[in-house]
């Protein structure tokens, strides 16, 4: 059975990448990161998660944030609310993080190693997150390049390190299809870019709007519980 | 003036590198990481080296080493000793952490982000290190080509980041020659992979013999205090 990194942040795309990577069989040890406050109800989701998937074990990191500085996942900036896809596309969101995923994707390289891994999985979207550099196609064949020129075991010559990356095409609405398919129970996921620490999305921020969307798109019920008790159901 | 970040360890290479920076004018945050028990002296040499090169500001990350598992730099593995370099580049040694430069030049290209600098610069050395894949130039150059597509900056298509790693040519002899020439105070270094918390090196690991042949070739006194105090001026 062959090894393999998942990357599982507690969101729909990390989660579904994570039934992508049982799928094709890989033994999958799943990597999460702890920094700041916001997202302290999404690793209790990756734990959840994890557990359910049957990965081999769960590594959570903790990230020092002083090289990041400013951002509104980290931060006290506001999210901006109620946007259009248009609006989230036309420019980097304040909840950009800088290098956020070459970081993420470094300690997996690392977590490879020791696991003897050859394969790691991010589930990045170029299309949801356009404004993001590290989540488009060209970001990660060149991240791929780089680590087959980093680690003592991707240079061995026996081994080579691939970056799979198997949602950076796919609408929010065909990864919600595509975890479906693969059994993903969505109640344990979250999205949204400050739910409450009991895991209720605010339904307004770029997260929440685009997940609703994938949902309604499907003909699924989000199984999201909201903070607001007069967006459920929506 | 420009911005650069400068991975400090505070050993000779990485101190060198700091003055070339400062050579060429560059205003430096120096980056720094707090990893595991051993290297707990290289970090107050960091303090001041940075202090005394005139840096702008000094970041010191904490790394959570879940990742990296097994290594000598950070578990009780026995250092080897008395090596000759022979013995020393004929396999990745067992001082090797997975992924490690590539997780520290990944926090050097988010510190960059922050504060809007394109020139990231790295003391590795392919000659003494040959053992270690990422100080090798094919890595260094990967890892260029990945930052140019990472981050907000990069991409924004005002700016460029580069890596430098202007040592990476150079013996230990000729690094200690340059350092010298641009008035490095070599004295607060620490080389030794097992220095004590006081900063007194082995001089048997294979980091204090690289040195002390660097400063005998160049006919230079090497500042180092050791353990042994036999070891003291030889």
């Amino acid at each position: 059975m062959r090894n393999a990194i998942v990357l599982l942040s507690g969101g729909v795309d990390s989660t579904t990448a994570l039934a992508v990577a049982r799928s094709k069989g890989f033994n999958v040890s799943a990597l999460s990161f702890a920094y700041g406050q916001r997202h302290k109800s999404e690793l209790i989701a990756a734990r959840a998660i994890a557990r359910d998937a049957g990965v081999r074990d769960h590594v959570v990191i903790e990230i020092d944030l002083r090289a990041f500085g400013r951002s509104a996942l980290t931060d006290e900036i506001d999210v901006p609310k109620d946007r259009s896809v248009e609006e989230m596309n036309a420019a980097i969101p304040v909840t950009y993080v800088p290098a956020r995923n070459t970081i993420f994707l470094s300690y997996a390289l690392a977590l490879a190693e020791v696991r003897e891994a050859n394969d790691i999985f991010i589930g990045v979207n170029a299309l949801d997150y356009s404004g993001y550099p590290d989540c488009r196609p060209e970001y990660i064949a060149a991240f791929q390049e780089m680590a087959r020129r980093a680690t003592a075991r991707s240079t061995s010559g026996e081994h080579t390190v691939s970056i799979h990356a198997p949602l950076i095409h796919k609408t929010k609405a065909e990864i919600i299809r595509i975890g479906s398919d693969l059994g993903v129970d969505f109640s344990h996921t979250i999205s949204c870019y400050q739910a409450s620490e009991a895991g209720r999305a605010c339904g307004h921020c770029d997260a929440c709007i685009l997940r609703r969307k994938g949902f309604e798109q499907n003909g699924l019920s989000d199984p999201t519980r909201y903070v607001e008790s007069e967006m459920v159901g929506s």
